[in-house]
């Protein structure tokens, strides 16, 4: 609509309607809800109310501003609805809405702006593993549901037994079930606060039962855990790998179950650094991946770095075995290896790939000519 | 015996009979339990005590009428005295009878309503995961006995050394080894209350090795569980693979081991949403089976979706190795695929396999003709 | 030397001497440790001493005795030093002789009398997976050992720290380094029991981050006790599996590299309750060892039942192909799977082995004629 | 420069030149922290202050000596820049200047020698595990530093919740958003110390709910943790047994793919000890490597020890399968077998290594003429 005024502002605009959190919206973060902390600091805030509220305006402004432009940018593409629903839609919503719908409504100033801790859920969609994380939770939800139905059933029936046991010694803590429950959660979490406490002989054992299941409950949860981000973790190194040989040129053609089997063929080799690989003139059998680390090749004249993901030596599968260049490691690197006799396996399993070989093989042989 | 009056009744006494937990019944324990506890509140109560009797009263007399339709359905299939001395017979028998039986005895009605919370333990046999989270019990039993054993045994060597070096200077709280064992446990657990706490400079020190001493038996604890747990979940795979592998028409007059053959050789591939994995017209060279996620298959004129546990390609293994439809993953999805190499080799190891092979090759090539 | 007067008490001294925990030593430990427990409760010990101390001496009195059988066993079979030096030895002497020595050293029998609870170090030859758990410590010693030294040297930097902040607002509790110590270390365990907390500003903040220390010091022991819990498991299994297979006759007097190899051919096979595995007259091909479970054979006019460590179906392996027998599993069974193209690569391999088998073969075959 | 006067002292300064951890140095480090905790106690200050002092002094004397003598042998070697900026130097640097420069520059001794606890770092570089654990930290830092994100927002949302649930009732305690923070890093890491405990009845369930998430986050943390751990422990071993195999002379001269490759080949055997592995006169298939334990050589005349890291049995890879001792495990010992078939596979794959091996085997045939 409006053309902007400034290239860099345009710029901005652009970032933050592809709904990329920018750095400015980082700052914005972390001031405001640092500031917002502040406000609530009585002598703090007398002492410096006027900045205080101007910062704390400011941050809304950018967040208010923020939300229009991402918005703005969902309708034209026809997402606007997606986009409002989404987690970060409701997010910028919040973030930018309720404080002034506070205030509005009649809210006390000081509560209000408690809402601008809303503004910390910004940071939700940066968080590199949070996806990872979130698998593991899916995939193992019904042992942890198992696990937490086990928690309340342990927090309740204890609860009942100490209420009964304590009440008449001290109703002051212990004269509900409720409170009881409270003294439940805190025992069973093993936190242990220490304001509501058995005293008689029995609950102290009832007490001890608690604590001990606790410890149990928490275990389970725990090795559930571990299990499932183990598995998460060997599937996401298969699908890396996966993705690391998939763009391989002639590997690229093959269907997945081929791409699949090159996979589970590639072995893994941790190498230190300075480490030869590749001596030039030596007979070469085997291609490699650089999974992580980085190796040198040593061609006449120059030295060229290879990275993560880079493949090299795969001549030798084509046929040509003597290598050309001496190559070595820089630094510890792990390298995937796929041997010329699996690679012939392969080739008898996956007849098209044959094909693409040969073909690969005539234009790098003419290339080099 | 009576004939019901209403239909839907008599489907909701069909269903309680059959020992399954009803809607009913859940939203009968919830209401209950919450009823029960607001029993205990004296303000609540006082302002509506009419309301929370007859809630009590009527979940009470649900639970009656559960226990009794179950037991009439047991005695009727002969079951009568095994369902009795089951878990969730006992339980159900204790819901129903506990609290009348402690009115009738003259109990307190605020105390005898206390026994409601058995009413939890009509959740038991709805936990999805608990039956693997008791075979992890059971399997690891004899490591968990003994983190269990070492644990005790701090607690009562930690507990006299307390007792003996705190009695005098606190003879109110470490008066006792009694006490000092309360104080033990609290302290092993890392709950720490903080209600009874060591002074003197050795006992300090005494509660510091207890409290690291606790740190390592929950750490060989929680290490024992999470190895357990990673057995269980590999063994329910190879169960579940397994299951899917013997629902295949040709692989189910197999003996075990050949399917336990087939089940090894099985591969697993992750594929993201919209990968095409046949195309139609290729050679084929391995079928698959559906692990979990989806795939469609493009016939002609419809889609037909295929959910976990189906399997196609299967033509593949039985010679006609040209695919005769598009297959895509609609969704992330695992698949299992079984190579026709690995499948001629146990053929080889099974010579019945290879009979059966044959007339279902046959069988079909008549129904496509 | 003295001819025992009855065979009850000769069996039982023989038991003793044995060195085993027999059922008397159970109880004895538990009923003395419970009673010296007792005698330190003021009231249950007035009411009560008499009994108390005649109990506490018969219990001493039954370990003097223990003591002096194995003492007079070990000392017969000429290893009396070894038993006084070894674990159980010192338990055995300081669970007889340190209550009458200090009673003769004039203590107050009150205190005396604690040392009783070295009684409950007798119990520690008894416990089932001790060995287990001990090796896991000894291979883990080393990451074991540097988080130890983790742990202590943020409990050293914060502390002072923490002494360093607090110390002029709370002389009381943070008025040495010693007391802030303890500080740390209630901290840093997670137990909190809040008797010494920090309220200035920077002194939480320095609290906070020993609490986040605390989880991942917390963290990386369980990790690595975890670890090696499932590397022993493993190992485990393997030994298991390896005795398992030697004693299978014609495996005995292979070398253990053969038996190596067979235990890693075996695989592993979970078979659900009453699942046919052989049946008469199929084409066998593989034999089967018992893990865990049992099975029935279904032999004319009786049924037999095999179970761990068992082993049937080797008649396949030597020629006879043609089964028997019905042999069905009765419950969950765990079955070891060697088939017989393994079984003759394992041939090849090793040529002695063939030999064994051509000489078991034919003496089977003369047997069943 | 200076000759030194004598020889122990030279060698003591030549040792501490290489940056090695001295004996000395370990003894200053612990008795100067424990000094350095006397001084602040103040009755034992009070008592013997000269003692404490002298001891401090000399201790820094020490330290100084140790900076200088380093630094010095760095600055020769041409790395004074490098040592200076690495983490010993810094320690190194502060542990000698630091409470010097805080005294001249007026500050309380009792504050200044608390710098003595800098000391302690000085333990760092002698730490074993330390590099392994920190390999974790940096592979697992994604997932580790999204759970400390998680953490970090639900204590910034908990204690804004719980400072406008609590605020008018408890203002003393949570009266400003600051202390609400310390209270939710206290519940959260179940640390529990009961200076600050929500009383109102929503304020305990956000307790509550706070409480589970620290076991939550807790669990991720140590699964992840557990995961990074085991993984480096496999990579370990594949590193240890690599270098085991590449110390073997005629495998010294191959390229690492076929390094890897024997790595890959080479199966793991726990024995028990006294185990006969080779029988003089046997056919021998196989070569072993030591990886932990013993075995016993049993030659002519004299018995041979052969401990961790070396090779037996390499002559049947050479053609020469009579086995020429017998060799006994002496205790329990794991080892690596490299079989005669993967042997061959080997050399097919590696064709060097046939041209290697023919030269090593007419050696050694021309040796044993």
């Amino acid at each position: 609509m409006s053309k902007p005024l400034f290239p860099a502002l345009s710029l901005f605009i652009a970032a933050t309607g592809g709904r990329h959190m920018t750095r400015p919206a980082y700052v914005a973060v972390a001031i405001g809800i640092m500031v917002m902390i502040l406000l609530t600091v009585d002598p703090a805030y007398e002492a410096a109310h006027r900045w205080v509220d101007a910062v704390l305006w400011a941050c809304l402004a950018f967040f208010v501003f923020e939300w229009v432009v991402r918005l703005r940018h969902a309708v034209r593409s026809q997402r606007g609805l997606a986009y409002t629903l989404s987690f970060q839609g409701l997010v910028d919503t919040v973030a930018a809405a309720a404080i002034p719908l506070a205030l509005v409504l009649g809210a006390n100033p000081k509560s209000a702006w408690l809402f601008g801790v809303v503004w910390v859920l910004k940071l939700v969609p940066g968080i590199p593993g949070l996806r990872q994380l979130r698998r593991v939770l899916v995939v193992e939800s019904g042992p942890l549901l198992s696990v937490l139905v086990i928690f309340l059933m342990v927090v309740f029936l204890s609860s009942v037994a100490e209420y009964f046991l304590e009440r008449d010694v001290q109703p002051a803590t212990f004269g509900s079930v409720p409170a009881a429950l409270w003294w439940a959660v805190v025992t069973m979490t093993t936190t242990g606060y220490g304001d509501v406490v058995p005293i008689t002989p029995l609950g102290r054992i009832v007490s001890a039962l608690v604590m001990i299941s606790g410890l149990g409950v928490f275990g389970l949860w725990t090795g559930i855990l571990a299990t499932g981000f183990a598995a998460e973790t060997r599937r996401d190194n298969f699908l890396k790998t996966w993705e690391t040989v998939s763009k391989v040129p002639f590997f690229a053609t093959l269907g997945p179950a081929a791409i699949a089997d090159v996979t589970h063929m590639l072995r893994t080799m941790d190498l230190p650094a300075r480490t030869m690989i590749i001596r030039k003139g030596q007979h070469g059998d085997c291609m490699y991946f650089i999974a992580d680390g980085e190796v040198e090749v040593d061609l006449p004249g120059k030295k060229v770095s290879l990275g993560e993901g880079a493949f090299f030596g795969e001549m030798a599968l084509l046929g040509n075995n003597l290598r050309s260049a001496n190559i070595t490691t820089t630094r510890m690197s792990r390298l995937l290896v796929l041997d010329l006799v699996d690679f012939r396996l392969l080739m008898a399993r996956h007849p098209d790939l044959a094909e693409t070989i040969d073909t690969e093989a005539k234009r790098r042989a003419l290339e080099n000519k």
